[in-house]
């Protein structure tokens, strides 16, 4: 039988679940906003990002609430510990979202420009680093994690090329400016989205390899007298 | 007489005013690598930052520590959740130091332009929000956190000042687009730092209004039923 304790702690991971879906459709739209030039997307995302927000709002509550409501293994304490760093990147990710859907309306609202940056394939990108960096958490993989720490560096290099080309454009049409500005902004949040995705891998990692964590997860109710701290 | 608890607890505030002033130095510097054209300071930024990191992780562990060492009462729970998350604010702040370096290292490389932006106000405001924001989390004052919120809303008008110069700067100068866009990302990345103290500053109005610590902070070892998070 599983303890109330026990209990909470499958609802916290649900919950951050739950949670890194909510962040994750909030990327998509905001891309597909900026792609469609379409505003009601971009309201949709404005309105999803409250309920992001609401979400990190429980899930804190939810783990508060279990630290206080015992004294935890130490295994359980770096898990609630991380969930709660965790679930801080996934609301900044809902902000960037927003700030992605806020570029979108811009742009929406101006004559439509030749963009030589592939916006669709780099979205696509991050928020596969998004969800993987969750499942690395919560299966305690750190061979996934790794492999989001991988995908950055694209992410990176996308974001690099981003700049060299929208320079360029900026430089062959200067009154274009504003809008070829727009574009940068969205490469950059979702640049910063990636890394995002990366500190949760970075934490994810250091949390498997510090002090193998992996099976303990799970089994989280067994006393472990080991308290080093989680990263 | 102190307990060990409490002893941790003070050793943790005088930790995290330290790494406070290293951040706050960090600004300084970068903005000064800035003004001055000089690779230097930037290269100076760069190692502190190394410094911020290891500072970041030693006040993980102790709070980590603390943590696992005993039952805290829930406002020492609360204290301590803080702590945590305004590290990482601190440590962002850090980053974003080096990104304005980095810009900085940049200009310095290319033929100066004339800037129709107050570069060096902008960053005497973003540190001054800092330091306020740790001061009103460490003596638990939410008008002095409320304070950061309004200056706040001054630096964003800063910054989208700052964007509308610049962009005409620009279309004027198309040919010098890359050395404005250079201000322009410094110019955001104070900005960013501005919604660091910002996070901060809201974590403290959250906690003090939420469950009246204020008197409780220093008298930590008192029982405290109530396990409200703290944000």
């Amino acid at each position: 039988m599983r303890t109330r304790f026990q209990l909470g702690l499958d609802e916290l991971k649900e919950r951050l679940l739950e949670m890194g879906g909510m962040a994750e459709a909030a990327i998509e739209l905001a891309a597909d906003a900026y792609r469609k030039r379409d505003g009601r997307l971009a309201q949709q995302v404005f309105e999803r990002e409250k309920l992001i927000n609401q979400s990190e709002r429980t899930i804190d509550e939810l783990s508060v609430d279990l630290l206080a409501m015992q004294q935890p293994m130490a295994t359980d304490l770096r898990f609630v510990l991380a969930v709660l760093k965790i679930n801080s990147d996934l609301e900044r990710v809902g902000d960037l979202a927003v700030n992605i859907a806020q570029r979108a309306v811009n742009l929406a609202q101006e004559p439509e420009i030749e963009v030589p940056v592939d916006i669709t394939r780099m979205t696509t990108a991050v928020s596969t680093m998004v969800r993987r960096a969750l499942e690395s958490f919560l299966s305690a993989k750190s061979e996934v994690a790794q492999a989001v720490l991988e995908m950055d560096s694209i992410v990176d290099r996308m974001k690099d090329e981003a700049f060299i080309s929208l320079v360029g454009q900026m430089k062959a049409h200067p009154e274009r400016i504003r809008a070829y500005l727009d574009v940068l902004l969205i490469s950059r949040s979702l640049e910063r989205i990636a890394d995002h995705a990366t500190n949760i891998a970075e934490d994810v990692i250091f949390w498997v390899s510090g002090d193998d964590v992996r099976h303990n997860v799970r089994l989280s109710q067994e006393p472990d007298t080991d308290a080093t701290p989680n990263h």
